[in-house]
């Protein structure tokens, strides 16, 4: 029987998702894999692209959490450091690996573009790293203990993480159920409160909306247990039904992110 | 004369979030404007739902940077406890707010919604907060010392930034150049850091995308004087074309986001 909770962190490396020039999609990705596979997200965090700050987050969130992943600042340029601030973060020698080398050697081989001492910059990894293949653009990135390094180029990150998912390990698989109703937040809090209370080991969120200029609440249940979150959604509708509200089952309306 | 560096830090806190149900899009927002406003966005901590985590990450940050931003968890049901968790940050009793309140009555009034005891949640905030206006949906954020609690729905998120942002002390304004170039990465890498060494004081950033299956770098240049971004930017045209490339000033491609 998988372990009941697996955690994971993720610190997203890079100054262009924090000065705003960039827009992260990776943490939306990652978030959705790794609750699919029974990983609980725990916690995200954005540093710039200073080593101090990489180191902090790198070493607080591996001690905290099963797994780590980073993205972004592994590429050959000067202002890519995180393999030399994870190798920093466990005090492990920052080398050339060898099997890295051969891929982009094998990579770089009849491209016209040149495994030039800017290119070799991808070629190291914090000494004893194992290699995460990478599919899309060759340069691998790596994994030292429960810290996975890898790129910050969306269809890089993904091919990447494809790599490494068949290693992890989830816990129990957590399933969600929405119910969407015409009914604002106020009107439905003290119920769902009690709803709360009676299924303490369910998580349920209230999330609203606005449907041509109706107010509206979806209410989201999840659990590892599907029974459970059936029986609470069963008293749900009909808590909802006694407001005067017509709850409706999925497909709910999309949350309200624009 | 603005100060030179002024930081901030954002917590975003929502169990969806860190799910994958919903993508968050106000850390691009925040990021956008306050950089805009002369404050360099450091650090941006994801949260879940709960009180530990909140107040761990609102105390480290409020002590590091001159501003700290949150986002989300100010409605009123019973997973919305963002309210009280920075009350307990500051040591803060969590009161009903007068000013709060006389807000909520005459947004509510002649609504046909009711101020019942889950919306008078939204009129609590800790003992001698200042207010956010909400000129979106009435209940208000609010401020204390540094920190600034916004709503999580993005539009009132914005229309609480909006109130806010005249109240805040930008730095010094940072400016930008983009210079795109088909090149690869690897290619232009020394050259890039050889400029770094030469313009400390500029933070030049590197970002590979794909146009049309060739591979070009888009070249970002950073700084608080104009003049020297100018020089440094003929240096790098200049030093592009010697690689063989021709370099593009904007419009540059878009950031590979997708």
């Amino acid at each position: 029987m998988p372990q009941a909770t697996v955690t994971a962190a993720l610190v997203v490396i890079g100054n262009e998702i924090l000065s705003g020039r960039t827009r992260d999609v990776n943490v939306a990705y990652l978030a959705r894999q790794l609750t699919a596979m029974g990983i609980n997200l725990a916690e995200v965090r954005m540093v710039r692209d200073e080593e101090r700050a990489i180191i902090a987050a790198v070493n607080t969130l591996r001690a905290a959490h099963d797994y780590v992943f980073t993205t972004g600042g592994i590429g050959p340029t000067h202002d890519d450091i995180t393999c030399e601030a994870v190798a920093r973060a466990f005090n492990l020698p920052y080398r050339v690996n060898p099997e890295a080398k051969r891929i982009l050697e094998a990579f770089y081989e009849g491209t016209g573009r040149e495994l030039n001492e800017a290119r070799m910059r991808m070629a190291h990894t914090p000494e004893g790293a194992s290699l995460i293949d990478n599919p899309v653009s060759g340069a691998p990135g790596f994994r030292v203990e429960n810290v996975h390094v890898l790129a910050g180029i969306p269809a890089v990150m993904r091919g990447m993480f494809e790599s490494v998912a068949p290693t992890l390990e989830g816990g129990r698989t957590v399933k969600s159920r929405e119910v969407a109703v015409l009914l604002g937040e106020g009107d439905v809090a003290a119920r769902l409160e009690a709803l709360q209370e009676r299924y303490p080991a369910l998580e349920i969120g209230s999330y609203p909306f606005v449907r041509d200029g109706a107010f509206g609440t979806t209410l989201v249940l999840r659990g590892t247990d599907e029974d459970e979150i059936a029986r609470a959604a069963g008293e749900l509708c009909a808590a909802l039904r006694d407001l005067g509200g017509e709850p409706e089952l999925p497909p709910a309306p999309p949350a309200p992110i624009g």
